[in-house]
């Protein structure tokens, strides 16, 4: 990288994308329809292979001498643990850091010498962080210090998303196509499909990488249905719009509910206002989903969430006993999309595939 | 399990068992003679197998394609760190969450939910929590959520209580049982004892646990020492007194020292009162163990204590370098009974005894 | 041991030494010329040894049946992840213990009696405390528990220390001396090279441990940079005059930046001091080093951190892309250098050295 940092974060997201090349996975702009289709179906073969005591023995011998450091300054659960396990899942030596206050960071050091002196250990980092530069600072430093050897190509180590501020969250937006593609696997996949975002889409920083990824399928069309404070922002309007993705805004969950091929509900996020410890907001009630909800659903769709939910989803939707309720299997595909993204990252994707 | 959460949570415990087979360990009622015996059995030859480099090779490949997540939301350092090891010897993969702050908690998820995320992740699920019905809890999302197969048969993942509330503590009873046994080897082992438990009997759930197993052995007799406050709660005399386990109540250690064949103490759990930070009550000298006690003890008995410990043993005590103080080899003794009840539950134990 | 605990804490360092033969790792005093050539010797061995998939292999395999717990509970980044990632290089099992809120600890449990469970479970207790004898403390307490058998002789659990206190931190200096080795290869190594060490020499546990293994060197000449209340301290000086070796103190970084062989900067220590969070002492002017002083550096001269640093190092002298610019290397040096030390302490370092 001939820029500096400064020069670096000056640009938009999908300008620093070609100098990220796939060194790093920080932003859903830079998967293609072919990196898609690739990751899905290597995340599928992975998920089977490790069915049987000699794939799971073959895939934990694929990365045995390498380490991977989770770091993750903002709270998760789904996210740490999914790429704790699709670590051990290839064999990784893992560490962990949680807690800005046990670390050199309580005497001052700074995010960019923390970084730094990661990769002096370890030979990944996912990071979630409140800053939104933070991964593209995070790759900046990668490409200044040691460098490891992958497929005998000299490489800065790899620095993987895990959430960046309410901007980005790619792995999360890849493993929701992964249960897309699954869940309309015997009809056709995701293309023209009608897929309808609910709740608070304007700081969902998953609905804003599965928006950008829309480009990628042909006739897809997005419904995004939310209280106007947090709807969809101009910015994903007008990449939607510049790539031909028709879009439509409607003010309650049930006014298409009954038309759409998938649903993907989400929490409002008021950790980023400044609330009292305690109390939150609740969704309000038009974008909130409830058994009715789901007998009125096309039997072909599917109900995706994130995860965690709050109160947007009914209770008694959760052990409803019916298949298109795909929230908590989304979590697992989750694990296997980020087995995935790492076998890829540390090129041993193809060994994977031409083994299955 | 065809009861919905709440119908589960109203049985008591003694009729919650027989639902949860041996697909959990949540309460001593579970566990007969049978049962018991054979668990001491499988501890004791893991710990011997383990010391040989091709033991401890067979052990740690037993359960090397599964993960175990380690969640306690109370402080621990024994049962963390014990079931820690042991899920290492068996070569597991490894997980913990230890503090909600930094998991989707914070974000205002269910407990619920949250166990249902990590049974997405991982195979296996200890936990500590200061709700008694936790465990509960988690064993009945597990029959709803993803099945795992063993040894043929499709199951819900097991859940193990590292503690639960002031009620229990089943895997402490277990490895109490298995020093008993240990240390009463050449004397015929438990039937016939004499047993003291000393000190917060009321909040102590591990003493609690272990009355419940006495019914499991021939002529045993408890002896009850605590301050008035902390006796012993009717509920566990109505269960002895059901199951002809004869007991008694004194009013200091010394009125029954010279008398019995193990001494079992306990700290005072103020954890439970609302005290300021730092202060804490003290055992009250009656029911302290001193020097003096550990020479009019008998010479076959022997002296536990679950840990942590603050002043009810005298310092001198601790290394005082007695055969009859056990309770430093009882916290190993808790790392290989371990290794016997997860080896156990993931339908292994047959194939370690085999092998021995 | 045949003293009592109150007995070895009274006897200064170097007379623990004898005691602790090399069953544990605490002071810098313990390491004789022979002794840091043997670790530097093994630290480059294991180095070069990981980079091939087979000696990674031969590596990771030496302690698989060894349990390893980073007990640290002061704040730390790299300690800790050098060692973790040692660790699991030599194929170790691994816990942590990092808040003692979540230990039992907070239920009131003594540091030893802590320290003796840790001991139940494990088989290496690496520790940085803020008590400068806690690791005398647990040596001790080793000695009188569990007992483990390295290459057919029964032995204490190996301590070994992470930092303690403001007095010592001996693997960060016996990382120091290999990257000092490293650094003078081509012209003779240490002996007879002058070493400048600059700022808060007083709190600075890492230039104390340092200053003490300079009595093994030849012709080595100390120069202390630092405003006048940080200087060094009488003991140290001392111990310099003690064993000649010659010293002078400087009163600005300028004044012998262009004539020393090494310059090795701290940090002002003001965790020790009672500041208000989030201010910091700035390292007066004097005691900074800027692009200019590495303008003025001998060509085979270097610069050395422990880190974390603050502002007493310029930003651009970060990235100046000078390989007289050592620091980060040195991170790196440190895990090398603590696999070496964990290999020796459980007797394969011969292994390891025959291999090779």
């Amino acid at each position: 990288m001939d820029l500096s940092l400064q020069d670096f974060l000056s640009l938009p997201e999908a300008e620093r994308v070609p100098y990220i090349k796939d060194h790093a996975i920080l932003y859903a702009q830079q998967f293609d329809r072919e990196s898609l289709d690739y990751h899905c179906r290597l995340a599928d073969t992975c998920r089977k292979m490790h069915k049987t005591g000699e794939g799971a023995d073959f895939l934990s011998s694929l990365l045995r001498h390498w380490t991977a450091l989770n770091f993750f300054v903002q709270p998760s659960s789904r996210t740490f643990l999914s790429f704790n396990s699709a670590q051990s899942m290839l064999g990784m030596r893992r560490a962990s850091v949680r807690d800005i206050n046990i670390s050199s960071m309580s005497k001052g050091e700074t995010l960019t010498d923390s970084i730094r002196t990661f990769i002096s250990y370890v030979d990944l980092v996912v990071m979630r962080h409140g800053d939104s530069d933070a991964g593209a600072v995070a790759y900046w430093i990668a490409t200044k210090a040691r460098k490891i050897v992958i497929n005998g190509e000299e490489r800065p180590i790899p620095i993987v998303s895990g959430g960046s501020g309410t901007k980005q969250h790619p792995t999360q937006s890849l493993l929701d196509i992964y249960t897309l593609e699954k869940s309309f696997e015997q009809i056709g996949g995701i293309d023209g499909k009608t897929i309808m975002l609910v709740g608070d889409l304007k700081r969902g920083r998953t609905v804003r990488s599965l928006s950008y990824l829309m480009k990628n399928y042909n006739g897809v069309e997005l419904v995004f249905a939310a209280p106007e404070q947090y709807q969809m922002q101009d910015d994903i309007l007008h990449f939607l719009d510049t790539h031909h993705v028709p879009w439509r805004m409607v003010d309650s969950l049930s006014a298409a509910v009954a038309d759409v091929d998938a649903i993907y509900m989400t929490r409002i996020q008021d950790e980023w206002d400044d609330l009292a410890p305690g109390t939150h907001e609740a969704a309000s009630d038009e974008f909130c989903f409830k058994l009715e909800h789901l007998r009125n659903m096309k039997p072909t769709a599917c109900l995706l969430h994130p995860l965690p939910k709050r109160d947007e989803i009914e209770e008694a939707v959760d052990y409803a006993d019916d298949d298109r309720v795909v929230y908590w299997r989304q979590e697992r595909n989750g694990m296997w999309m980020r087995v995935a993204i790492i076998a890829k990252l540390f090129g041993v994707g193809e060994a994977i595939l031409e083994r299955a």
